[in-house]
């Protein structure tokens, strides 16, 4: 790690899936040598999933720069649609040595034209819009590409933050911060694809998503005609 | 599930873990026919670790009662000392059909005199604390006993609640929730566990600890004798 402070700033809005960010977020403030700023495009409260409002974040315009840039997912196609976020979002991206997403923030990533041409991860049902923006899809649960490290759908941020504090720390810190959050996952169930989820549990996401699938398309569309 | 709302109060404090309550809570919060609501003892915003501010939270004496009472982990001592806090957490586990916790939340629980007898989850640099509130230490991940369900360390809450919605909504919402939140584990490394950690990856996180040990173990038995 460089002398220097290294700076993550995590992109937060509206309606993101808090667990996207909290994941990351619960490794990337164990990092030492890490300052980690919260930020979003207006600044104070915002609001996720699951009712949580996390009060207190910084304003994107007033943050000079970051070594690495950090973008949640969940109301993503919305966002990449929030003019004033993209353009905070593009200029920060301008200054960072590392770009990644969890979840369908890899779908901000590409609305703002920082994924041509490169492979990316995304959460299972919204991965077939990726190449909207001239990415491509990966279903890895974490995927590097050069500078760009995404991760799969909502739990994979856990996933994908070791990588990242391996990337800035060394494997030894990583491996510190698994073994302080025991991460030793035991699922109760293997129902975490829908290659591997029962029937009845892939039907009933699958109905869920369904009223979401036309809307969320046509907002990628629009996201992408800006590009 | 019962046809009237089942209730959910998370009960969260200053200093606490924020992936012991977020995870929980992505999970918690997509439980249909439940409603939760996030508390604490003087209510309004609660700083966690990692300098997340959690907004508007509602203060626990206003509510009257609930089916699941759950506790996080973190600075789980200090709170097992504030009596105003330990109040309100026996006056609704009397009223809730399920105590549960994640992480050192047990020892919240252990020092409401609620784990008397009972085996307990606990963070493993944590859990030889809980026989000081006569408390049966358990190493799974998820340990049920009785109307009790705790998780162990950080992550574990998200297995922990898993298990959690398959008891109050069935297998199959279980196994949709973690379709949904793509849960399909892939830790790039093996170290969450004291027993699998590479060496200097435990000598890390004990040398961090080290200096809490003797604090945390007096304001457990300051707690303990309490009882």
């Amino acid at each position: 790690m460089a002398e220097a402070e290294f700076l993550i700033v995590e992109s937060i809005y509206p309606g993101m899936t808090q667990l996207d960010f909290t994941g990351p977020h619960t490794i990337f403030s164990r990092i030492p040598g890490a300052k980690v700023v919260v930020a979003s495009e207006p600044g104070g409260p915002i609001a996720s999933d699951g009712d949580l409002v996390f009060a207190g974040t910084r304003r994107m315009a007033e943050i000079e720069r970051c070594d690495l840039l950090f973008v949640p997912g969940g109301a993503a196609t919305e966002v990449a649609n929030d003019e004033a976020f993209m353009r905070e979002l593009r200029r920060l991206a301008a200054s960072a040595r590392y770009l990644t997403s969890v979840c369908t923030g890899s779908l901000v990533l590409g609305a703002a034209g920082l994924l041509k041409g490169r492979r990316a991860a995304c959460h299972w049902g919204w991965r077939h819009l990726l190449p909207l923006f001239g990415a491509i899809p990966d279903p890895a649960r974490v995927v590097r590409d050069g500078n760009i490290i995404t991760g799969g759908g909502v739990t994979a941020g856990i996933d994908f933050a070791l990588v990242v504090a391996a990337e800035i720390g060394g494997e030894t810190l990583a491996q510190s911060i698994q073994l302080a959050i025991e991460y030793a996952p035991a699922p109760p169930f293997d129902s975490g694809r829908p290659e591997t989820a029962p029937p009845e549990a892939l039907a009933a996401v699958k109905a869920r998503m369904a009223p979401l699938l036309a809307e969320r398309a046509a907002a990628a569309e629009r996201a992408a005609a800006r590009l």
